[in-house]
């Protein structure tokens, strides 16, 4: 079992989200996440779709979404070789004597103060999964009180793109 | 026609994002965007969802998704009393004579290089999503390559959250 990351380009309509998304739950697949935006071309929107599974299973996945209508283009891509990001808005529970030590963990991981309450202060972070993970963790002891994650965005770095 | 942002908390589950979408374009509204990351919980996952369309569509979709056995907890989120961020990761043509100019624009809205190749720049940007579009408006005219973003996620400000 491992993680992939599957990029596509999709039509920009409404039905598309259903039919891929579909695709994975007749198959009992899990998307551990989503994230769907739009693009330079109005008419498109690009997909990050991470998936745990098999070799098997990841090759059924990109042979039976790349037959759809809707989908342009569609590519694994090798995050070794890519630009993970994602972003995290996490509310923490601060009184004004825990501020400072809060503040210096989420300094420590370069994260933005983006509110701030008598009782709750808010980060925004963007990095790679595993390290938004770590940032989390660190601050859990003080009490999340919600947080909000985008899921996975990637792009392959230098010149190679998502289209053939 | 406003713009409408609902918050979910939904079961970490097979089939949900299926079911949620399902009840989207079975009405045949398009979701501008969505977001789907894990949460403080294993069990929940947070789902943010923008779209368009009048106050009555925006309570139906309140009124038909909170009846979903996998949605726990669902809100419209008020854009003005939120932090409202997207991530978006662009890919510009750069060759070297155009790089210093590219990078002044980039510079002024504040985002990040993530990646240089002989002929692309890579750049991270946070912030809301009409700050996004104007960075990719001025990014434009020197060609964008690919981008990927994330779509939005709100939180509220203060101690407020998607709890009731």
């Amino acid at each position: 079992m491992k993680r992939f990351v599957i990029g596509m380009l999709v039509s920009n309509q409404s039905g598309v989200l259903t039919r891929i998304s579909g695709m994975f739950s007749r198959r009992g697949f899990n998307i551990d996440s989503l994230t769907v935006g739009v693009t330079e071309n109005p008419d498109l929107s690009r997909m990050t779709v991470t998936m745990t599974g098999s070799e098997y299973e990841r090759d059924q996945m990109l042979k039976q979404l790349g037959k759809l209508f809707d989908v342009k283009e569609i590519k694994e891509i090798e995050t070794s070789t890519a630009i993970n990001r994602e972003l995290a808005i996490v509310k923490v529970k601060a009184n004004p004597a825990d501020r400072l030590e809060v503040l210096t963990v989420a300094n420590t991981f370069g994260a933005k103060v983006v509110d701030l309450s008598a009782e709750t202060i808010c980060f925004e972070k963007t990095g790679e999964s595993n390290k938004l993970d770590s940032f989390v963790e660190l601050l859990k002891p003080y009490g999340i009180v919600e947080m909000c994650r985008t899921g996975l965005v990637a792009i392959d770095r230098g010149s190679t793109t998502l289209k053939k």
